[in-house]
């Protein structure tokens, strides 16, 4: 049974945030102004992660690192750019979880061993990184860091042979979730865990390589998608081209179901499907298992991840689909002390009411996932205080009832507020008129199969706990 | 004929935004932390200007008075808050205009007067502000800065009387757009020019009083609408309550439609109308015009200002609205020295394309206005790109031929795309398929009356020019 | 009787210092780069002011401005220097009192009028200051700082004839102490008070011109001293070259003597006396009033003041001159909250006790004035603390018992301890063993004249009082 | 022969620093706010190392650590000093040296390791770094940065038995300098290396511990001076109070005689002799030597680190002592890009001449060393230009002639000067009238024993070369 407590206060007063992901990783092969590049790339990757960031190059000699805290623009100063000559790059935006805002769990972590340097970057958790750690500590390796991502390179260290089949043997010690980057002075290598649990995507520019956590970010950097990295896979890029390589037999695919509901960007694309449609596709079938069962006037989303699947639910439903909820887009932090009225406006320094269009309204109202329910809370109080006669919330994803293992920052079933009481005391809890989640089967219609990872809702972890 | 030339480079390689307003003014009365619920609010209109900030404060016997460069998060420090105590205050968010961005421009501007201390924020443009600066230069007057603002109150000093008597003949010798917050050690003012060309409406909040240039502010800091301020009124808010007076005979009223179109945020009410209802329908009476003369798979706005108006055209044309476009909420200055390469990427940082929906697609495109057409070419270019079949731009305000003098950054007629070609070379120029904009009537219709400045599009000046 | 209260708590715990000088002025004439010559300059006048610092620039045409809180390198970025271009400049440093740290109050202040711009530097301050503007706001004039400059420029605009004749009329109404720098787009010019209370002196570079505070600025630009200006006279310098001017009848010559004693560099030259030379004479002449009086080992001196003072005391005495304290010279604001015990550390993180040479020993401790006493009370503890067996302290200049009204910043009577207590009590106070002050008739000698301001010794006010 | 080649260019224009020690370590133990004392420790070493900064901090369970680059005001905010609880710490100051100036390493270094969590913070170089690092890695050992640092935490995971017979064990494979703290989460180890080449005392505070490079910061934070650790010791302090142990038998002791000519501050004590006596005594034998030989009107010192040679040199020849050159206290980076003239008057910037002096005057002029002699040739070049008739030379340190391997940062020898040319030649090129260097035995004696490492003076390296 899970214990696992990754505990963080996502929920601070001036925040309507949501489940947050471990990172997003970047990396190019070959290009002018590689580092530039990486951060393009990663700037559009920064909804995975804002409070670290770091960018890893190399000219084919050697391999250079700059790394900080913060959003990238923060993290990587004008100067950090200037010492990253070279032609290939990896980076890293990354999500901090408790505890571990030192600045040694930055990533790319680099690793500078006597057959040269070896940059990681990396998106996922690793779920026996304790007991692999435990074991090398024994066999005598020393850890610098907490993070699980040094562990690989201990890993890959301890084996012989060339490095792909270091990286072979290494990987194949590893269960849970993970996509890593690997940069040397020369080469780029791409592996997604035998799950395919955390994305990675492969792209074309020029005669050069792109791969992503995200197809988003190819577009951004005007890279072509040529394909996922497939469950399993290592990708080698070097100047004998792109090569492919397994570290294991591929296991079932089963990528991370809150990939699709929350976190991925809209215009991705992540194993073939379109996370836009998609969602798209949750609020339809949410519409249709409302149908004839509630009477509403409108539709409305809580910006920005749960508009596609209020325009679904509309297009389902026929209802008009409105924008009931406009997101302030300037964000970041302030410096005020506010009074504890001030405070109370938290939600409101982020998220606005249009007013005329719920003023003794009806509304279906799309969210993407219930977690503590804090916000859902306050965003339903917010609607019915400016108007709003009421409030049908609709969230496209099932109940989360359990931990992630995998990287993604859950709290104690204690603090999940869908384990804790049944659907009509949550209504209640929540000051909604009605409420209904999205059926784990409607989201495998949704996705067209079943090969996805729905840990959260079922508690059956595809590669295992810690 | 206007010849008056406000030049800025306001379509740098990494940005897509469009004409650009003077400020945002936002002052609260009798309320604890009244300077912290004036960032609070300013924070709500950062959308008006993101080049400067400042926030004066009273606590009726000195008058306090913070400001600097950038976003307001930049250019209010913490401890700067801690130097504005009092339960009074007036802010200011500030677009810079050419060759202005010298610190002296900064608002609130703080008279220390024999009568006692006056900070002013000012949105609009006098126009016959040079007449009078050299009249009070010629009567020895001496001006610090080489902003509009400050020529008010050196209008006020000279006045005799009780200060509203003051603040009534200054006015009432100013021709042009102004919405003008004057905050004294003890007393708020509000005060709107004669054709209410620039928005300011007042709330309440507890037994004291907001300002702001926008409804969405008051929202923001849990006040309540009660009305607009009048063309023409000055509100002035002391421990005698609120008290009305009035500078002048109203005149026509004349707000500016760019309002409308473009730079208020949607959930704002600006006299008596929803921008975001009317923008919806803006779309639509585009759509009725366009009904059986084009052929096309969906509809999609350019984010944020258009998808109200593409939510309106998808239901009167009963297409489909999708989001075709998605915008980079991480906006900001990046560190890079991009290669030239990187730099035509350069849209890409802040709009995405959403590949799955436009893949093969003829769209219908919404945007709001064309000023010197390089940003809509831009997307146009880059939706072929990425697989749009035909893209059929709609434009949700008419033709800007004519500069405007009330405050708002527009380039010379040479620079205004549509003053330069016809619609067909317009056209072909953008890279459309087809290409409309709204008639002034239908701005009329959608408005629900002709109370607006149309002064950009038509040319007649209703507060006249310098 | 002087009444006045410039109120500055300047002696935080963490803080040695002493009186603060009011701020620096620099200026060049026909020099490439100009603002960058400006910077250096300030760099050198840096100890005169540490709270503020502006540059403004001419290229002949348009003047420009730039200024922030704080350190030169604080106040002044990058991005400003590439906004000041041109081939003349003037720059300011400043110390800021209470109250004023407003951004109004940065200097220079830059007046925008018909006859063109012009921007002003001032170092000193001037006591008819509230009369002159309470007269100028009667005739309608406004003020948007609380400066003491703005009255000068608001005085020049109101006369007529050339710029050279409205300077002259303007400061032939001021009393009190200055020194004026003004830049137009073409023209620089300096002004010094009738009484040359405050220091200016002019420079020569290749075919350019520079005036500056103090001669060490002109060292570290590669300018050569030509002289100083003279009391009452008009510096014009412009395509004519240098011309010469006269306010007024010069008055008698009262140079501070705090410039001599405390404010000044040791390098610099002032009125043709070396600030060097003169603290090491008054060390002499206190150590002949001591000769046979006292008994001691060693003598040192509080850095860095006052070691000039205690080399010359050594020198008559036949006392060997010993660095019995050491100056971190690593300063600046600390992010730490130090626990009550560390605060009491405070005086230890600036100046550190050289234990080898005080052991068991009697200093005769030379330190440059008495104000509050409270930093001479805790270095004498310190010593004694670490060793030292006596501790004879020897002031380099006259009791300090009146305020100064000349731009200095002195706390009023009542805090000024020399004021409130007779010699024994004050050596008692303080901790010393024996306590002696220079006469007013040994500065006299020292310096070969009485031409200096002795007011905060003697109350006597050669440009009255306010 | 030495072959390593440290590069730095440590004379950039706008300096006139000399050799660089690589850092300060500073440690406390059973301290209320020990996080802060640290602070205060690091900040009277900051002349030890101005690059980087760090600190960690143990609360009995946990160890926590914070580090940045720049001085410790900009390496550690006040956030991360809210984030370094607990009642133990430590920290260091880094001087980075070529290609270092990677996050990963700055120090100090924590290991995460499943005995518990280690930090460590060295001061010193490890000569067969290489050799350990090679040898590690066959065992399968991965390291993170490039730092010798990082080894000593390898080599003490490799042993066995308690922690402080791991760190006899690995100390006693170490050759080279160095003084090493380590923290875990209970308790505090200083380690000096056999030879005591690098410093580090020992003071009590309260009932705490306190560890110091150098003795000036325990008087800084109010702590008593104990001992020095002596050359081969293991201090131990643990809640069994202050325990000593031995990695080694003691070689002989052969302190680095830099630390006493030019890198201590003046007030510190190490190895029993005060800094600043001996430094006085080098200045006196200087003067003997000189005795008849050369005629002179005054003698100075390069401040600050030559000032006490120079009252040395005065005292013995009776030639009065003055201050010919002062230090511009406010250093820092400047935001100017000077023109080439503006950049040749690069060490104006922190040197000014007291020209009142040196007029016509004949100066014997101390400074501490010759590295590559351009600011020495500078500085003399400077005081002829602005008046002095003959500068005769004293260097208070043999001549440089072989790198050093234990620490600093010495050039190659193609780029020490005095490697290069002879006696006669060198004073020609630094352009003085005589020049001459203070001989081995001479420091020998002002030392009072020969128990100091002469390596770079004669090429005899007591722990051996890399």
């Amino acid at each position: 049974m899970p214990e696992r407590n990754l505990i963080k206060d996502f929920y601070p007063d001036f925040s309507c945030d949501k489940l947050k992901e471990e990172c997003g990783v970047f990396g190019v092969y070959r290009q002018e102004g590689a580092a530039s590049l990486t951060y393009l790339g990663l700037h559009a990757l920064q909804h995975r992660g804002q409070e670290g960031a770091g960018i890893a190059s190399a000219d084919g000699k050697t391999l250079f690192c700059r790394k900080g805290k913060g959003l990238l623009t923060e993290a990587i100063s004008h100067e950090d750019m200037a010492s990253l000559p070279g032609i290939h790059s990896i980076g890293h935006v990354r999500y901090a979880t408790a505890g571990g805002n030192e600045a040694e769990n930055l990533q790319p972590i680099v690793a500078r061993a006597s057959f040269g340097s070896l940059a990681v970057a990396h998106n996922g958790q690793i779920v026996n990184a304790s007991e692999l750690r435990t074991a090398l500590e024994h066999q005598g390796h020393l850890f610098l860091g907490s993070s699980d991502s040094e562990i690989i390179l201990h890993l890959i260290q301890k084996q012989d042979g060339p490095l792909v089949q270091k990286i072979q043997q290494a990987c194949s010690q590893l269960r849970g979730a993970f996509a890593f980057l690997f940069l040397t002075e020369k080469s780029l290598y791409g592996v997604r865990d035998r799950n395919g649990l955390r994305p990675l995507c492969l792209g074309k520019k020029g005669d050069g390589w792109v791969l992503s956590s995200e197809t988003c970010a190819l577009d951004s950097v005007g890279a072509t998608f040529v394909r996922d990295v497939l469950p399993g896979e290592i990708v080698k890029i070097s100047s004998h081209g792109l090569e492919t390589f397994w570290y294991t037999e591929p296991g079932e695919r089963r990528t991370c179901a809150m990939e699709y509901i929350y976190f991925a960007r809209a215009d991705s694309t992540m194993d073939g499907r379109s996370i836009y449609q998609m969602r798209k596709e949750t609020g339809r079938l949410l519409a249709r298992a409302d149908a004839g069962k509630v009477e509403a006037d409108l539709v409305a989303g809580v910006p920005d991840s749960s508009l596609p699947a209020a325009m679904g639910y509309a297009e389902a439903s026929g209802l008009p689909y409105e924008l009931a909820l406009i997101k302030n887009p300037y964000v970041g932090r302030t410096f005020i002390e506010p009074t504890q009225e001030q405070r109370d406006l938290g939600v409101r320094r982020k998220l606005a009411v249009n007013r005329s269009v719920i003023q003794g309204k009806r509304l279906i109202l799309l969210d993407d996932s219930v977690v503590r329910g804090t916000t859902s809370k306050r965003i339903i109080h917010l609607l019915k205080d400016l108007g709003a006669r009421e409030v049908h919330l609709r969230i496209a994803s099932p109940e989360i009832l359990f931990p992630c293992f995998y990287g993604i920052d859950t709290p104690t079933r204690e603090e999940l507020i869908a384990a804790q009481m049944d659907m009509d005391a949550l209504c209640r809890y929540l000051g909604a008129d009605s409420l209904r989640f999205l059926h784990v089967e409607d989201l495998v219609q949704a996705y067209g199969s079943d090969s996805l990872c729905f840990a959260c809702f079922q508690g059956q972890y595809p590669a295992g706990t810690s």
